[in-house]
């Protein structure tokens, strides 16, 4: 079967003067899925073993939220706005209601729409990411922030460490994951720029910073919520998704064994599982 | 469809000088399935929505451990006198390889059948239950050992406020699960003894006892291993779940939101779900 992931084509939405990038393809049926990018991921960092299983039973739309890859604009400091411009493009699409699908720091931006726009929202899928003030969030590791700077030929082989465990099991599903979102050969997306970068890292720090009070928002979240997250995530700590978990009044956690940040990518059979159960229920 | 599990006559097997009662069913197809019971459970006390759903691929066998119920024998006063004996009952059936579902004690009991039988167990499924020395679990918090002693009409009332959350939801769930254990009518097992309750209780006090290194044995235990628990477990608290998957080798874990000890008879159908795919694997 083709793979709808990779034939896609890049469309464009204008929005409070931004020009949003996004894909947009699946069966239109039901709720339709948004999904927010991780730091440094773009249009092609969605895996497609998980967009064109999802794509079989609901239209899933890939973005690119502002000042990442062909998306215009200049990329917030903040996850406040960079929730604010997601919804933007979201409202500009002519979707009413959505479930949303935020992978790390799209994590952080899919719970701050749940909260300035709860209706918006129908169901959320939080995977590798983490509450405000979550432990360990407001800065990262120097080891592994050191694997965010490092050049490698091809550069995506920096993902490897990044996302998936030590063992070889993992590094090979790693290597697969790497075939996948090379695959598609046209029409790819723009690097994410170093202005994007600095930006992002800001907002990163700003959600991540420890504060009194950090996790008060999540009862106040009450759509349903399915959280995955790999035993030993190095980017934002496996714990968090347990924070998660008890905090939020309706959520439902997944943790594989043996993963890392990209635990999706690992265990995609798995995942795509778990998600259709979760929002066809 | 007839209920196999509420039809399956009690039987009995002589192991080291004790009769053990069981009842075994389903479909003799691959690795049958031991179940393991929970702390003033007998063979009447297994959910009839997850043995029969579970019954459908494998052969299911559930067990009285020495002292309980209708088994004959005195109730050990350590975890590992209950493993010994359980292994025993298994070896008894002439089970060379079995997947073991153990639930709160029973989970307790399985987990040290598989360190000390490490051949005799292909997967775990360890359910509202945690590891040797592990959080708040030496004790049980007086208001809950209040729940155990506490006279209802009919008794097994006594299981909504140690099973399922306070939310009308959950409590809704509780009562419609105490309706099925209570539909098998002809040849029930007979209740728990004063004598094993306190055996069973120094039992768990000895697991349960916080200790240096108590939680080394999970890294010698390799065994896929599916976890499950409630959001909010006032008997194993919940993190003990997390701290099961972080230190076990090979581990998948599963938290269901707003619910307790025994979340899986309030979420039966996911359940049934998520272990059929972990056992069929």
């Amino acid at each position: 079967m083709t793979s709808q992931s990779n034939t896609a084509p890049t469309r464009f939405v204008e929005a409070d003067g931004t020009r949003f990038a996004y894909r947009r393809f699946g069966n239109p049926l039901g709720t339709p899925m948004v999904l927010l990018q991780h730091f440094m991921g773009n249009l092609d960092s969605y895996d497609p073993a998980i967009t064109d299983a999802l794509a079989m039973g609901r239209e899933v739309i890939l973005t690119d939220n502002a000042g990442v890859g062909l998306s215009t604009g200049a990329a917030p400091q903040t996850v406040a706005g960079m929730a604010r411009d997601a919804a933007s493009l979201i409202d500009a699409l002519g979707l009413e209601h959505v479930d949303l699908f935020g992978f790390s720091m799209g994590g952080y931006v899919a719970q701050q729409i749940a909260v300035a726009r709860p209706d918006l929202v129908r169901r959320l899928i939080l995977v590798g990411t983490g509450p405000r003030g979550g432990d360990g969030m407001g800065q990262l590791a120097p080891d592994v922030a050191a694997l965010f700077g490092k050049a490698h030929d091809p550069q995506d082989l920096m993902w490897l460490p990044i996302f998936f465990s030590p063992s070889e099991t993992s590094q090979a599903a790693g290597r697969r994951f790497l075939e996948r979102i090379r695959a598609r050969t046209e029409d790819r997306d723009a690097p994410v720029s170093e202005a994007t970068v600095a930006a992002h890292l800001a907002a990163a720090r700003e959600w991540g910073a420890a504060a009194q009070g950090s996790f008060d928002y999540l009862e106040d979240t009450p759509h349903p919520t399915l959280v995955v997250n790999g035993s030993n995530d190095i980017v934002v700590a496996t714990v968090n998704s347990y924070i998660l978990q008890q905090n939020l009044p309706d959520a439902e956690l997944i943790l594989f064994p043996d993963s890392n940040h990209g635990s999706h990518f690992q265990f995609t059979e798995r995942f795509n599982r778990y998600v259709t159960d979760f929002v066809d229920r």
